[in-house]
């Protein structure tokens, strides 16, 4: 084992830190790595907290972290935010909550975006999530910014995904022209003490009633104010008991099928990297060459 | 040249049944078909015709094809449903309209479906496009029947798209949302007989103010009846000015690009239509092999 692999598997910051960096920038180092540490990977509970802005996810996120530490627990939090192009260090954001977790070595903050490479984000997600799973983490929360559909690929690898909703913002309608809704292993009304979060509970089951998950699981619906830290126990039993309930596996393996596509079309992307596209389009559109003989090309180009 | 090849190229209607079955099945012969007949293509104009269900896109391409018709021009029909696994016929609709030009041999009219393959429509459709086109057709038609990301990369592939909205349903937002404002290269206010035209009108017109395409069109905006007839001529009128605008030949440049993109991705998706995820999901699940030596070995497969 090199001795980066070792130190990380101790749990210390700065490695991990080193590590991060060269996952986001999918260096070759950083695959050999997370194939050393692979096996010693598996015990966090990966969590998805996805939601419209202004849900109040960041703050939801917060108090997770500081009722996981007062458990005992280490956390990791994955801030994805797909649509902007910066990365590699602390926003804002990040920074304001840094400040209450500063002193903790139990808790590593990290943010993470695209960086041009198309689809890449979620498999950078998914292995800053091993990363941290193999430092020791019990749980990683994977925050998103959005609802948009790199949100939605990025909530579905979790191990259990919480859609945060408030009432009155139209929130239900605009979640199910997502699929947000598919995707809720536990629905959060945040801010419930604001008028209307009845009215979106009873949204919410009408819902539920309409079909029936393929697992059986039915989610749970927790009401919270996340900025008076109300709630915050029964969200995190809510995960837990997902967590822990019996078909648990079923969707570990569901995930890693889905996983292991994402790679595969990252991995084959990167084989195409150097393939000039519209060149080859000024020879089609001069009908000089036809686009299936083309393609028949690319293909044998990579088998060679 | 082949015997087929020939009689399509003569525009034999029969031959050209047989051969957009074998482009729907995406059997290898439609391939070494189309190759045959590519350098024949390059002559028609591509149109999509796209919008929200009961916007009246039947209606409208029906004015068309009657249209050119009566201009003496020929014309082929696809009307594509990304959302219904029936294909290879005629539905119901089709059924209605090929009454109307059922002696007309200068006018031909065919469904397309999913039939399960990820990804295959946008490829098939454009094979399609391309058999009508080598048949000696002079518009081809591509009507989709909703606005979903399948529609609207559909839609893309075209020469010329239109994008038909109604006053009064709301469509002008909805539109936004699913990103086919930016795919308009002619706006069709249809029902313009109905209130509210006006006010949509003024929103396609905020909304053109707000940013300017790269290529400096500026999509014009057609009031039609298309059950009185009303506006088919300056819809048509505006499709050929877009067609014979300068700088139309980029146009067809960057989509030949987008479409040897969608075919390498549909060439690579078959390479590995034998993987099983599932197993190997597995295998990963529980810490037997790690994902990053699976997905090396299959790439390393398909490299031999």
């Amino acid at each position: 084992m090199t001795p980066l692999a070792e130190k990380i598997l101790a749990g210390d910051a700065r490695s991990l830190a080193r590590a991060a960096t060269a996952i986001e920038n999918r260096s070759p180092a950083a695959e050999s790595l997370l194939k050393e540490l692979f096996s010693r990977t598996g015990h966090a509970g990966i969590v998805g907290i996805t939601g419209a802005p202004g849900a109040g996810k960041s703050t939801l996120t917060d108090r997770l972290v500081h009722e996981l530490r007062r458990q005992g627990q280490s956390v990791g939090v994955l801030a994805v935010d797909p649509s902007s192009p910066y990365s590699g260090g602390a926003v804002l954001g990040d920074r304001i909550r840094m400040l209450s977790h500063h002193a903790d070595s139990g808790v590593f903050i990290r943010s993470m975006a695209t960086r041009g490479h198309l689809g890449g984000l979620a498999a950078a997600t998914t292995d800053m999530a091993l990363l941290l799973d193999a430092a020791g983490k019990d749980f990683v929360l994977i925050e998103t910014v959005g609802v948009g559909q790199d949100e939605i690929e990025i909530a579905k690898l979790a191990d259990a995904s919480v859609v945060v909703l408030v009432p009155g913002m139209g929130d239900d309608v605009q979640a199910i022209k997502a699929g947000i809704l598919e995707i809720a292993d536990i629905f959060v009304i945040n801010k419930a003490d604001q008028p209307g979060a009845d009215r979106l509970e009873r949204e919410i089951l009408t819902m539920q009633g309409l079909s029936t998950r393929p697992d059986g699981w039915v989610p749970p619906i927790v009401w919270t104010v996340a900025t008076e830290g109300q709630g915050t126990g029964e969200t995190l039993a809510a995960i837990r008991s997902f967590l822990a309930r019996a078909g648990a596996k079923n969707r570990v393996v569901s995930n890693w099928a889905l996983r292991l596509r994402e790679m595969l079309r990252e991995h084959l992307i990167e084989q195409f990297a150097n393939i000039d596209f519209q060149a080859a389009a000024e020879q089609v559109a001069a009908r000089r060459c036809d686009p299936y003989t083309i393609v028949d090309g690319w293909i044998r180009q990579i088998r060679n």
